[in-house]
């Protein structure tokens, strides 16, 4: 159920209402909008009244009842507004909302030495990036490849992060590496794979960093916001839904079908901010600037992309990587589609001496 | 084969060498480019030698091996060239190919009486589209459904083209209906479930009018263009490809994944001229525009709009049918894209009153 | 609208109660089964009350309405009674049917010479096949591959039919060849990709040999009941539902996923009799055994196993074609499961020499 | 790579090879298979020489190098023998394996009180099952939904397990929970959402219970075959193969699609025991027996089924699980099969009275 208060409702009041729910048994949470306040009520209002609940105070406009099976997720529960996933990084806050300027992210698919990820981070951050990526601990198809460097793997990145200010993104695979990948990470990527590994979500949810969400491989949306549910229900709000390509008949030349419409489905569905991963979501860098291109002129609000200072020799994913070089034409071919769509932020590419 | 001629070549040596094919059991086909002239040859090819052949002619640049099962579809038999398919309509020639402005086709999914197509071509018209689409023989998945209005309904396209000047594009599901057919439509459509009807794709491979080929719903690249393949090899070179969204594992919401992602994987295949159809590729109005903008992000030569005046009357695919009205909004959205990526047409969309 | 007639109701009131319906603007089909007559109603039946039809006569037992999409091919639509597609062949009539003995299709992907399809033709009929199938019109990927004999072919369909007394089955793909492969096949199939070919599905309804329709590649069971409904509503009640695989994600060994339970899907949904193709559900002869087993023990009418007496030489569908031997011992391994389950009929398998 | 013993090669030479293999730097492993001894190296075999490896003993038949990316898992690494999953239960032990006769695994979606997992129990041993199967973790979907009653369930199968003697087979989803679940469980079973979830696969490597794998709702065999590698990898050589439905574009009967060939599929690259399960392969009940049937005659070693006391008021899954009266009757049925093929145990159904 959604309470919508009345522009005007007192604090002192909607903290009484949110008591008085807690005593029926529900879980209040008060989201405080650019225009309204809202509650969002979970628990069991299967059997409630809606104009019942609506008599509990002359300062509630309204209460609505959330029919979709996700909840703490949905539009309706922030009324329609856009939530705002604020992350601090060394060099001042970013933002991640369909309300602020396009976020990129860049980085190669795994640390693999300190010369390489301190470059890579420099020359993301040159062209234009907030955020580096970078796995430590890779999930592999086969046990025998290269697993990632893991924990030494988190100091490089704190390294990159301390040479640059970027922000870090970087992927948990178990729960027991979460404390100490958390102490470096500025965001926890939840990986396609473990979508629905729901042990995982639950601890993601019980910390304090934002989470990136991947999509799995063969989820349905309503799946994928499910999934995200179960982080909002363990108490954390910050969440990023990162689209990266499904799993359909057709992988010939492309090694995922990017599934592009999710922006539109999403933004009609849920309140949370979206990525979109052209690298792996078609899995070959010729591929990834159109998609790109497409990604921010259907209005995704971030991007996250492979780039590797030598993407023949990579330790994985390779094929899918750019170039330094590459990555900095790129930025400047997709700021003329984000001018024209109004989510490029002022003066992002310096232009290089 | 691809015998890639010096620029220089004199016509009567690149005739000769024809001639020499053709006893030598091959069928050559100039294509003449801006640059160079090219001859493919098909044929029992696999066995000759590349060398040998170059041996024919001090004219002869290079002798390539096409490795595709498709060949005259291919890039390389155009030597990289993105060939160019005009059509003319009453109000002159329009040109879908990689070097021309993006051509926008709209109308109702069937045709369904005189007022309303008239209406909806002069309303399509004056926001800026050069084709209008419009179902006389309509595929449908039940016996009992709205077959279209056959061939009085070719006739009513007649009047709006009459009316507007725009070039027609109807579908043809029966060869036997093809002549007739052809006598109103400057375009023939075979759609999604006959992409695979190769006695269909023969007939409309033998005769003049440029043929829009649609995506089978689970068709690979490769199966497409080969079914492209088969229209050229009848002698018609006049194809382009239509994306329409493919069936996958998803379609709560929408209700094809439409893949872009072909974009610039058939740039990197084909010299064919891409359309994309967001309104079957995703089946509801609302997620049309985003669609529409990242398809000329991503590239795409030209898009196919379903409108309608009146959706939720519609006799068929009401949901995904834009209103005129809305229509006319979406492109003046598409031309701040269209602008920014240098596809857009001077002056496209005329100042209405 | 179904009518189930009392058991003892007259013919003659039969013939009165179908021409008052006739009077309302309804289409009656009699069908009479083991116990019962039922009469089907097609038209505009939505606004009726069952109840007021139920009056039009006391020999009326009951009035239901039928819910589903599909409406001739519907279980209801014969009150739950399976179908019976009989087929007259030289060797007597051959019953596809839930009622009936397993009747198994042999034969090689195309026809390709005398000597091959006669000789193929004795030895399946030896081991125990009532027809043969062959491809005389063959659907290529690929315009340069061998597409088949055609006319000529269909000659030696008739040559091996004379010499073995095998029904034929035999795929049409063009409408314009309908009539000559009439001439000699008893039942005429419409292959996968022609599945949703809407006017050749009206032209297979229109005629009198009984149907084997192919479901499409990612056909829903819907769309593929609505294809056979196309053929039954055009007025040919003889239809076979053939599974032949479905095109998913997974292609690496198997070449398309067999779909078995579809049989007791189909079997809760409609009449029609149910054959099942492993050859091209699988696309390779070491999975066909195994896969046959299943669908006889899953409860299948009807086998097509594609034998070719050289695989290895086969112009087409080589990897998944069995040789004579491997088919003669095949058969004698389905026959433990098809006398398991009673549905092996008496001695077919002659102990050979 | 493979070393493959002579018949009659003394233990001791094959302990020195061993030894000398792991000087190079190589993890032997000594299979001992009816008729042969083989050693299986894993380690970095890709430069060496296969002839000169044989030179290091006269004993050596021959050395093999396996191409697949899975070399534990694969057929060739036990030269073809299939490998025997033994079991230990109260009843005695339990193969699972080609040469072993089938084996049924039944119970509930959910432990959900001690009442109907003990009579569960009671009934599916009556009619032949070996193993009960039963959920104390569940993985499901929504946060809010039944996530099963966790340790206190592990005590009630513990309960059924004494009252009846069967094995017992639950899930672990969480790694912390796997010491407390290995205490009660016979076998472990990891889900198909967690079939890519490195960290737990390399956990249930790590302990010595047998490990049931499902394969994931879009896992290619492949992908498949290379998590139980991990498990192999991390030395629990005991692992059982589950099919339980892929996803694919048809879901509107059948909520899964049941891919039963993959049971020739693994048979050909595999020495691990298969099971399958057509309750969530199918999801609906009804269709639960003849796939069952179909399973049995293409040659599972091992099914698992639903069964629920009151399948209408499950707390999960109800639509696909059987009454416990209709478990008996289908038991029935598939002994027809079962003894058909010669894979069922004798007189495992005792005659009720």
């Amino acid at each position: 159920m959604i309470v919508v208060m009345k522009p005007e409702a007192p604090a002192e009041e909607i903290d009484r209402l949110s008591a008085e729910f807690r005593e029926m048994g529900l879980t209040p949470e008060k989201i405080v909008g650019k225009h309204k306040t809202v509650v969002g009520l979970v628990g069991e209002t299967a059997e409630m009244d809606a104009l019942q609940l609506q008599d509990l105070s002359p300062w509630i406009e309204q209460v609505l009842r959330v029919e979709k099976p996700y909840k703490r997720v949905s539009k309706e529960y922030r009324h329609g507004e856009p939530s705002e996933v604020v992350v601090p990084t060394p060099n001042g806050p970013v933002t991640f909302s369909a309300f602020a300027p396009l976020v990129v992210v860049a980085g190669p698919c795994s640390v693999e030495n300190e010369t390489m990820i301190v470059e890579t981070a420099r020359r993301v951050k040159a062209a234009g990036a907030k955020f580096l990526r970078g796995g430590a601990f890779k999930p592999r198809t086969s046990p025998y490849a290269f697993q990632g460097h893991g924990e030494s793997a988190l100091e490089l990145l704190q390294a990159a992060k301390d040479a640059t200010g970027l922000g870090i993104i970087t992927e948990v695979m178990d729960a027991a590496d979460l404390e100490k990948i958390c102490e470096v990470t500025d965001i926890v990527q939840v990986g396609a794979r473990n979508m629905q590994n729901f042990s995982l979500l639950k601890k993601v949810g019980a910390q304090d960093k934002p989470v990136l969400l991947k999509r799995g491989m063969s989820a349905t949306i309503d799946e994928w916001l499910m999934a995200a549910e179960y982080i909002l229900a363990a108490g954390n709000p910050n969440v990023i839904l990162c689209e990266r390509g499904i799993r359909t008949f057709d992988n010939q030349y492309a090694r995922n079908t990017l599934d592009l419409a999710v922006i539109p489905v999403l933004r009609s569905l849920t309140h949370l901010p979206i990525m979109i991963d052209p690298s792996h979501g078609t899995g070959k860098s010729e591929y990834v600037p159109s998609m790109a291109m497409a990604a921010i002129a259907a209005g995704t609000d971030s991007l996250m992309i492979e780039v590797h200072p030598n993407p023949s020799k990579a330790l994985s994913d390779g094929p899918q990587s750019l170039t330094p070089e590459r990555f900095d034409r790129l930025m400047q071919e997709l700021s003329i589609i984000g001018n024209a769509v109004n989510r490029w932020e002022a003066n992002p590419v310096p232009v290089l001496a």
